[in-house]
Formats: C-alpha cells, structure tokens, sequence
C-alpha cells in the first residue's frame, strides 16, 4: 500500500469517530482555502495543511473547547466526567473576607464516579488578615499551600492544641473531627489552600461544623433546646444570646494586634516556622524534584516523606510545565490523579476506552439494564478495542482527574508555565509510566516483541524510540504548528 | 440593640425552622394564660414562662413525640433515619424459651444510611434453662452481655470447640462461619445479649444457617438431594429423617442435668468463669471506668483491652447516666456509634446540617436527581450553614445512631439511670470531644480565637467556659424547668 | 409417630417447596407403575423406588436440568444468580491464534453479586506458538495456568523487565497496570489460563489498553492528536502511521525463530524455568495437595505459599474429584469462592436461605421497596427459617459461584475425574468446615448439645456421625441410585 492511501485512511479512521461530519462547514472551507493559497507551500506542504485544517475542524465540532460565556462543554450529550470547570467548584462559604468553595460530588456528575465517591476537593482563600472560625468536618484532609502564609491551628483531643504556621508547598493532613482554625497573617497576600477531603460517614456527603457563629454560619449549639445548653453551661438563655450573636460570617478579619499575637505563639510554640522541621507538616517544594529539566519540574510527596498520608494511601505532587512544553504521554498504574490548576493555561488529552457503553451502564435504569444487556452480548460477538480521545482545555481554577491505567498528556500552552497540585489516591504500589521519552516503557520490550508488535523491523522500531531523548517533560507540539499552518490561518480560527 | 430584642431576633429564627407555626394554637395559649396568672412571677419571669410555651409548642409540631399507642414519628415526612424504636427490632427467630430479634437493615430505613449497610443490630433473650442450637452465621460478631449468665460454645475448625462462660459486662468476638450454641445455665435469670453483626457478603443481608432441626428452623442439610446425603452420612434417608425431626423450635429448653454436665465441662476446659482470665472474652464492667462521677459512668474497651475487636475496628461501650443527669454535649471525630437503650428512659438530641437536602439525594430516581442538581447549583449562590435538631424519646429496647461529627447531648429522665450499650464502628483513631464542661475544646481555643469567635472579649467567654466544673456527666436539664414553669402548666401540656 | 407417617411428613414438606406439583404428571406416573411392577422388589422396595420417581420428577419441575440445546435454566424467572455457564464468558479478544474470554459482570447478571462486583473471571487461550500483544488492565490479575506453557513477560517499571516460563499448575499474580505480552512457545499444546481480576478503579469495569495495534485492537496512541504524538515521538505523522498499522489481531503467530530467542532469553534471565524457583510464580500441583485420598485431592495455595497473594487477600485452589466420587458437604466461613470447570462433568448442590426475598431486595424500585417494606415487617410475625437447593450442571468451561457460609456439595459424574480450579476472596481467617465425613463439624457438639439438637439419644447421633469415615472426598451417590432404582425406570427417563 503506499504511503497516501495509508494516511488516508488513518484520517478516515478518525472521523469515523467523530459524530457528524459536515463536508459543508464554511470554516473548514476557508482554512482549506489559506493552505491552497500559500505559495511559499511545496504541495505535500499544502496538503498537509489541509490535513490540519480538517483535523482543527473536527475538533471544534468534537469537544466544543469552552470559551467565556459559552456554556458548559457536552459530554455525548452529557458532561466530560474527567473534566471540571472553575464553575464546577460551589461556595460552601463566602464572606467578604475569604470563601470556601468545594468541587460538586462526583456521583452528581456521573455514575461512571461512583467508585471515588467518597472524595471531595476544595479551595480556601483567605485575603490578607482573615480568619477562618474554628470549625470541624466530617471528612479527613489534606492540605496543599498554593500561595501565601498563615497559622493553622488544630484542636484533636482535650487539653491539647497544635499551632503551626503554614507557608506555600507545604502539605498538612487534617483528621477528621478536628476542630480547626487558621489566620492569613500577611498584610498584603491572599492564602490560597487546595485540599482533598475523605468523607469518613455517607460517602461524598461533606457536612461543616461550626461550634461558634450567629445566622450564618450558625452554631450547632443553636440546634440544642435551651434546657440542655443552659444546663450543660449553667448558663442563662439570655447570657448564651449574647455568645452566639456572631453576624460576620465564618471568615472575619482580625485586628493587628491579634494576628501578632497569634503569630508569636505559634512560633513560640515547637511549631518549624521560620526554623526548624516538624512532623506536623511537610514541605514540597523543598524536597528535590522527582523528574526535572528546562520543560518542567515534577516534585512528589508520599508517605515515606510525611508520614500522616499513609493511613489515607494519598500521594501529593505539584507539576510545573513549562510554556510550550509538555508531559509527555504516561500512566499510573494505580492511582486515580486529581489535578488542580493553579496557574498557567493549556490542555490535556487522555485515551478512554468505551466510555459512551459504560456510561449507560453506570446509569442502571430497568428498562435501560435490560437493552445494555442485550447490546453487550450482541457485542461480545464483535467485541473491538478503541479508544475515545478526551480533550480538555485547562486554566486557573479548573480540574479533572485521570483514572488508572488511562494514558494521559499534558501540555503547556503560550509563555506562561502550567502548574498543577494533584492529589493522587491509591497511592501505595504506583508506578507512573511514560510512553514516550527517554524512560519509555515500549523500549524494554524485546527485540522479537517489538518486531511483533510493530510489525516492522525491531531496528526500525528502537531507532523511532531512540528519538526523543528527553524525559518526562519535553518540547510540546505548539512550535510545530506554528510552523507548518500560515499565522493568518491560525487568526481565521480565533475568529470563528 | 437592647437585650430583649435579641432574645426575640433568637426565637424568631428558631420559628423559621418550624414547619408551620399557627399562632392560634389553643393549647400555647392556654399555657401561657396560665404564665401570666402566676402572681409570684415577677414580670421577666412571666416572659420566660412565655418563651418556654412557645418552645414547648415548637418542638411538639416539630417532632411530635413518641407516646404509647402513637403511631412512629416522621422524619418531614420519612422516619427519622437516627432513631430506632423497639418495634424495629424484627424477629428472626422466636420460641417460648427465648428470641433473636435483629434491627432492620440499614437501608430499609433509608438510603442515607448507605454507608452503614453492612453492619446490624442484634438482642438474644434466652430464658432461665434454654439452649440455643448450633448455627452459623454470614457475619463476624460482637456480642455484650446486658444481663444474666451462660456458657458460649464455639466451633472454628476441625477438632477443636472453645467453651467459655459469660456473665453480664462480657464481650466476646465471634468469627464468621463459626458455628454457636450457647445456654443459659441459670433457673431464674433471663440471658440478654446485644450485638452488633458484620456480614460479610452482601452488605446488611444476614442469614442463619442451622444444621440441625426440623421444620423450623429446617437444617440447611434438609435442601441437600437424598442421594447426596445417602452417600455423604453411608445413611439410608429414613434413618436420616428421623435425626432432622427436631420440631421444637431454635431455642429449646435443656433438663438440669445437661445443664449441670454441660457447664461443668466449660469451667474446666480452661475457661475462666468464676477463676482466670481467657484471651476470648472480655468483662467490660470489670475495667476501670474512663469517667466516673455521681452524674454517671462510662466504661470503654478497644482492641487495646481486647484483641479481637482490631480487625472489626470496634470499640463497646457502656454508658450509665444517673437519672435526672446528662452526657453533655459531645462528638466522635470518626466513629459512628450505635447505641441501645437497656434500661432506664430519656431522650437526645443531635444537630444534624442538611438533613433534608441530603435525604432527596439519597433517593436517586431519574428525574428526583435532576432536580436536586439544579436546586443545589441555585443554593450554591446562597448556601447558608445550619443544623437541624434531631430529638427522639429513650426507652429500653430502642436504639439510635450517632453519626461522627454529630454533636450530641443524652438526657437520662426521672429517678432510674439510662443504660446504653453502645458499638462504635471505626473506633481506630476516634476522639471523642466535649462541647461543655470541665474538657470543653472551646477551652483550648486561643484567646484572640475565642474573641474572633464570639466576638466578645475573651474574659467574657473564659467565665461563661469556667462555669461548668463538671467532665462529661452533668446534672441534666429537669429541675431546671421544674423550678420555673408552674406544675399546673405542665399538666396541661401532659393533658394534651 | 410411626416410621411411614414420618417419611410421608418429610416427603410432604418437600412437595410443599415444589413450585406447582401436578399429580397427574404423565411420566411420573410411568415411572411409578415400573415400579410397581418390579417383581423381584419388596413391598417396600417398591415404595422407596415410587419416592425416588417423586423426587426425582420434583427435581425435574423445579430445577429444569440443562441439556444441549435447552434454553438457560430459569431462576424464579430470573437466572441462578450462583451459576455461569460456558455462554456467560464473552470473547474480549479474539483472533485466530486464541483468545481472552471474561465473564460477564456480576451486576449483570444480579444485583444480589453487587458485593464481588469488583471482581471478574477470565479465560486466556493461545494456540501453539501465539504470542499476545503488550497491553495493560486497570485490574490486578491472578493467573492459574490450566495447561500448556509459555513465556510471559511483565513490564512493571522502567528499566525493568521480569521475564519467567510458565506452566501447568503456575500461579503468577500481575499487578494492576503491568505491561504484560506473552507467548506459547510449545509446537503442539494450546496454552490456557485461568484469571481473576480485581478492577482498581470503577468496579467490574474492566480495560484493555494496548500500546501497540492498528484497527483491532487499537493503539491507544492513535487516539492522541498528532501534534502531541509529534511531538512526543519527534516523529512526523507519516511515519508514525506506518508503526500503527499493525492489523493482525491482539493474537498473532511468532516464528519458530523469534519463539527460540525468547524463549532461551526467559531461562537466562534468572527465571525458574526448567531450573529452580523463582518469587514470582508459585507452582500449586508442586505442592503436597492438602486432601488427598483414592476419591479426589485438593490443592491450596495462599499467601504463605505466594506472598504476592496476600494484599489481594486471595487463595487459589485446584480440586480434583475422581469420577463417580464427591466432596462432601462443606462451607467456606469467610471466603467467597469461584470455581471454574476446566475438565470432567458433574453437578454441585448448594442450601441458600431465602433466595427469593433477597433478590426482590436488590432490585430495588421505588414501589419494590416499599411493597418489601411492608412484606418484611408481616414477615417478621412469623419468621421461618428455611433454605431452597441450588443445583446446576457442570461442565468443561462453567463456573460457579460459593458465597460464605453455603453449604455446598460437589458430585463428578461418570469416569472422568471433574476437575476445578478455584479463587477464594476474602482468604484470610476462612476455615473450611466439613458438614459430614472425619472431619464432621457435627462431630465437636457435646453430648449434651447432640441430644438437645437432634431430639435423639447422643450414642445414636455418634454412631451415625461415626458411619462416613472417608474424609472430604468419598463415594458420589451414583452407584446407590443404580442399584436400587430398576434399569428400565431410568431409561425411561432419560427417554422424557
């Protein structure tokens, strides 16, 4: 066969998959019409460029990139489950002082999440001087501190207070039903905390209890009848009123005075902050990265550095992808990843084999078990393994989450660098293995298996793979383009 | 603003959660006729009589009460998923010499309780004399003994049965798949034991298997094909028949002598009753009691004082509130615990956040989903932190359940003490905390915290903390309202 | 009571179980008048052989036996939720050099096996000299090789290799996202693999990810848009293509050539094969069989054999029951057990309480569950414990299901010797307690117990106890049925 019908029909391939393909589309029509025109363009060159044109085109209509104020991006008529928006993340608490926003439960998304249901992830600010009230969850937690500086107080058992002061890369592992209380104690900068939480009751279900507090947040002490809270503090209603008259919210600002008393106490007391270690806390960007290079920086934290992770098996790492560059395509093992983006911009494209069959199986109603059994013993008779490609584009605020085994890349868009804080579940025994790079796991296949597999000459094979000898990171595909479709195209697409 | 104004801002909001309040209600004002025709009552103290009748008139329209010959109460429509009336124990196994009566599985009750299926609730009466047959069960156990004493004997593996006595505070572990018999080998007393059952394979459905008996309960060798049992037992099937024409229930009654052989074979085979000490049980009520005082008791063990409860991660407990006290407000960081009531009567009172929102997604119907997406995407513009009250009568026989995080107040009513047996599931780890009293974690608040959260200063707040001197067990809220409502009011209302 | 009124009680209750008896059923008539007409038979003789025809029409009513070319056997209307036959396998793979066939998910097939969900059951065949693709599973795998031997390679980490010869009696546990390829490097035999799968992320569902591929299977790679692929390989797309166009099945055939170099590279590699032993692999026919005696033997291997069994929490057995013989009654306490037929034919019997009110439990409808509701709370008036047989064929290439606490019973009919192998979940702490043979459990009640459970004399229950001195495996019931029910009867029904 020669090497055009091949790509042709590779082409082909792909838009099989994709849902309806308009041969019409004036767009595609015009970006075809820039490539015939460019005269500097050998004709292999022009036909590339219409390849690219129609690849472009298929896209737009696949994953319907979000924009600002488009509306939320389909997923086969549903959401993308691996994908969350900065929308995506519900105040839990908001005052003018700081809020608590926490992403919705995954079961609300989709039944196909069921089996992470019990995880939540959330983001606290704080603005300079806050004070977040003390407060406790239903849930275990891990902290990661994006940005900024502040002191954590946790209560855990009577007659015992920890203080540690926090600052950014730093990684606490909250228990669950400790009361908790924190101070941005910076004057200028915003406290930025992601965290994951564990719900330790009904999965999912993520409940805050605040002891203090007036309407909003209420006291839980509220919901007692006055003859049990006035004998268990021998205290009058009237005198009780006064206590629980709180009208400023669960963030508040402190006064100077307070944040200075505040902050030397926790200073004085054993906590590491500006000397010093704890085991209370473990900071990640002073650990030496895992993997780093121009294209990025990679630092991971386990159980073997901080102790508090292993009863929850959760590994914390920060990702720090340098613009243009990208993860090269990898996956875990075992591990479910979470990722928060906490700077930059960019996109990330996963492989998924039959979501859409299991969608339907996940949503179990009668009628639809029934059909899906039928669909799926039809089907046993002409089983074939494909893939879906997941395409999301990636920006501050915004989150997805990438499922064992499901190869993964992400990349880097423009100048800025992509950073990334992932929690990642099921952590013990995880190996995360890339498919491309210097460390690729297809250059350990044998010489016979890769004849096999590639059906083509091993030395062929090897000296594909020898090619690209970075490692983990590496120059990402934007360059590329740039080079090989005519700028004034490009600008044709950021008109449509 | 002026202190009356508060308390009436404070009612206000405790009348908005009612589900309607009419103020034509004749019995509230028939009780506060009788306020202000009390000449001794100085004014204020008028208003307050006031208060209480109208609190009073809440929490009835609210929570209705459970009297004799009322039907159960509602939980906004549903049964309150926490509280566990008598009659919600089922029979599984009855005869006139005693029962095996099990708590409904978790989910009957309601899908909030999910996360809780795989555990039951369980309570063996055994009369004076009675043997129960040998069975086995799909569950791991944990039996306590409420009361009266007896001889366990169980079998785990070939050629080797364990026989131990029991008597009233002992816990005992029993495996999965062990096969039970026991008697109560006294002439007088009736046997109690309550426990808690971990099935094993599906979550919460629990069977017993009996190989021995008749028609009922029949021997699981009964469904085996004559044929099978021919060959198994070299048995021709008429002799069989008449070993499995036991037609006299589960629970028969043994004759002195079999008792007398019978207890005296398990008080020498190295069983510890009345002598020693064997690593199979364990007498809770032999241990030091963890808080003691003239307002109750509370006795604890673990995995640390019994082995055999690590890998069930439960802890027993066993709770004894004087009559007229209370266990003051309280929380588990992360155990649920389950408590039944054994003796005595009292209520509680539980703040839960969210219930109702929670319990509409725990009924997932297609379109019931939809809509609570959507009624919590609005809410997530507005959300506002509060709890509602969960109240419910004591009595013996009934049982309820203490989410973690949940604070929680037990009021043990009258002159006798409220006894509870209490199993507490992921004890590893858990703290309880004590929202009042002499341990309050509010004492461990620093004091610009305390400030910050009251905001009031933190002098106030010390002495209002200060006040109650008690740990834990504390004189409960009756006389207190004995003392200020006149006794004709609260006849009125118990004529209701 | 006199001795017939007895059995006629006993024969009674078993009608009563029968779904709809029919006295005027045809053939059972036949069969009783055979009976009759037996000369050489006693008066009662020629009773026994009329409750033989009873049953045995009963049997027939109820279980509807599967023969060729029957439709599934029905499970009150729905299917026996505890038996698969060789259809309930689906081909995920599929080429002319073999094929991966798993078995349907277990929700599938009821909601009652929502508990093993996460586990499924696989059959691997590679022709003579077939080598499987490189892939990974989001699911941890044991393998059981049946017969044949192989090489299989896993990737596990970069820079590492493992590579080890496998055979008849292996077992080798591959974690979750390995790389795994394999070949059958004999001439002659077809190679087969038994596995069980424990999917890490979304219960049950399970995935194939193949690095390598053209249409079927396809590369996972091709679903990354090129310019990532570009990037990643520093590869232009074209020659990519050419790497991704293999199209020869996920099962291809090697070369004798390619065969011996990978091959001799396995031994060198410091695996056992035909030398020594290695971690990786444990051999369970190398291991002296537990059970042994001339009626069958029984092969265990747990994590005190195989270390690499032991986070799975898994046991795998292989049983061998000699034709004509049997294993006794017997349960698991704890483990749930599958078993796969790999040769030989036979039936097993199993006591399952309450079947049918479970399964109405766990389909779970708005209107079901309430109707339930109701149906349970009468129920608990009068509680019956009583157990319904399961019975199914088996067959080369079947498996069943045995959950906890089940007595079971396994028959290998005719001469061939039924052949089983078997993963047990839920491993640790499982006893397997035999019901009759040496080993009776029924053997350890006391004196006392016997008489008080069986309504008998203790000697009489000892000496029918003491009759089977056979252990776990004994004589099947075949022969006793043909020498008491007369030639011409059975092949009248076999004529039905």
């Amino acid at each position: 066969m020669a090497r055009p019908t091949l790509s042709l029909l590779f082409l082909l391939s792909f838009f099989l998959l994709a849902f309806s393909f308009n041969a019409e589309d004036p767009e595609l029509k015009t970006c075809k019409h820039h490539c015939r025109q460019q005269r500097q363009f050998s004709e292999s060159e022009k036909r590339e460029c219409e390849l690219r044109c129609e690849e472009y085109a298929r896209e737009r209509r696949e994953y319907n990139p979000r924009r600002e104020g488009e509306e939320r991006e389909r997923w086969e008529g549903e959401r993308n489950p691996y994908f969350f928006d900065r929308e995506s993340f519900q105040h839990r608490i908001r005052s003018e002082h700081g809020s608590v926003r926490v992403l919705e439960r995954f079961t609300q998304r989709s039944e196909l999440l069921r089996w992470i249901e019990k995880y939540r992830l959330g983001i606290m600010e704080a603005n300079p001087n806050a004070f977040v009230l003390p407060h406790h969850l239903d849930a275990d937690a891990v902290f990661y501190v994006i940005q900024g500086c502040g002191t954590l107080n946790v209560l855990r058992e009577e007659n015992n207070r920890e203080s540690f002061s926090i600052r950014k890369g730093d990684i606490v592992r909250i228990r669950a039903g400790s009361m908790v209380y924190l101070i941005n104690h910076d004057d200028n900068e915003k406290l930025y905390i992601a965290k994951i939480l564990r719900t330790v009751s009904s999965p999912g279900v993520l409940r805050e209890y605040f002891a203090v507090g007036g309407e909003n947040p209420q006291s839980f002490l509220r919901s007692f009848s006055s003859e049990i809270l006035e004998a268990a503090f021998k205290t009058r209603r009237e005198s009780l009123e006064k206590l629980f008259r709180h009208e400023k919210g669960a963030i508040v600002k402190a006064s100077k005075e307070q944040i200075r008393a505040m902050r030397r106490r926790s200073s004085e007391g054993g906590s590491r902050w500006p000397f010093g270690e704890s085991s209370s806390t473990f900071n990640l960007l002073n650990k030496r990265p895992s993997i780093s290079s121009r294209h990025g920086q990679l630092f991971d934290a386990d159980s073997g550095d901080y102790r508090e992770l292993e009863d929850l098996d959760i590994q914390v790492s920060f990702a720090n992808i340098t613009g243009g560059s990208m993860m090269a395509p990898f996956y875990n093992t075992r591990s479910a990843k979470f990722a928060i983006i906490v700077g930059g911009e960019g996109y990330f494209e996963m492989a998924c084999p039959h979501v859409s069959g299991e969608q339907e199986e996940g949503e179990r109603s009668e009628r639809g078990e029934r059909e899906e059994r039928e669909t799926e013993e039809r089907e046993s008779q002409e089983k074939r393994i494909s893939y879906q490609k997941i395409k999301s584009q990636l920006s501050h605020g915004s989150a997805f989450l990438i499922p064992a085994g499901h190869p993964v890349a992400i990349v880097a868009s423009g100048n800025e660098n992509l950073q990334l804080v992932c929690f990642e579940i099921k952590a013990k025994d995880n190996r995360r293995l890339f498919i491309a790079g210097k460390d690729s796991i297809l250059k350990q296949l044998e010489k016979e298996a890769k004849e096999l597999s590639f059906n083509a000459p091993a030395k062929e094979v090897d000296e594909w793979l020898g090619r690209q000898e970075e490692k983990a990171f590496m120059a990402g595909p934007e360059h590329r383009r740039e080079k090989r479709i005519p700028v004034n195209s490009i600008l044709d697409f950021a008109g449509f």
